[in-house]
């Protein structure tokens, strides 16, 4: 779930659904969640949420700068320092997908008891069919 | 953002994440709050989506159907029956689903003016560079 990609075809047609998308996406999750704790450098966040290639990270933080979640501030000094934070927007999205995200991971053993059984069931009626050609 | 095309990948190394985008998806959003009324016919889910093929709103189910979200309740009755609901757990995700979709609705114009103002940003910048090159 990039990012971006969905940009040309979904804003014409159902904007908001963007926003969710973003807000939802991998990398956007971990980004509003790392960013609510403070403000991070660029380097500091991709330690934090790791695993992110550079190119992901650049494009998912462009992303929520431009739907107004996550403020960039670059300092004119050398080295060249640039702090990304949520704005009021970007803190309200990120308390709720903390809530969603929270949610999910302690619902994951309930989840994967569910899938099991729904797999067994499956696999249990294929036998009874392939019997039932025999 | 389809629901089940990320499950070879994605489920091994993260089960949680692949939760968050089964709720998060498109039709999956749309299943959850529409069921989070009262339980639905097939055919009264399509009605109520609108825009989705019987295809994906099967898979969307079944996927949702495995997490242990969505109860499929078959009638053994002449036309065949089928009824959709939530589980228990099915209704914690709606919730938080329909509050994270509900923020995003009531955000949307902030985010709007965000885009248009750094779009224009942008557009500056490179009218900027433009004339210092020439």
């Amino acid at each position: 779930m990039a990012v971006s990609e969905q940009r040309a075809d979904g804003e014409a047609m159902c904007p908001y659904r963007l926003v969710l998308e973003h807000v939802t996406s991998r990398w956007g999750v971990l980004v509003l969640i790392a960013l609510r704790e403070r403000p991070h450098r660029f380097s500091e966040l991709r330690r934090a949420i790791g695993r992110v290639s550079e190119k992901m990270l650049t494009q998912t933080l462009q992303t929520l700068e431009r739907d107004g979640l996550v403020h960039r501030d670059a300092k004119p000094v050398i080295p060249p320092r640039v702090d990304y934070s949520l704005t009021a927007l970007g803190r309200e999205a990120a308390e709720q997908v903390a809530a969603l995200a929270g949610w999910t991971e302690r619902c994951m053993d309930a989840v994967l008891d569910a899938r099991r059984a729904y797999d067994e069931t499956r696999a249990a009626a294929g036998r009874g069919n392939a019997q039932a050609r025999t």
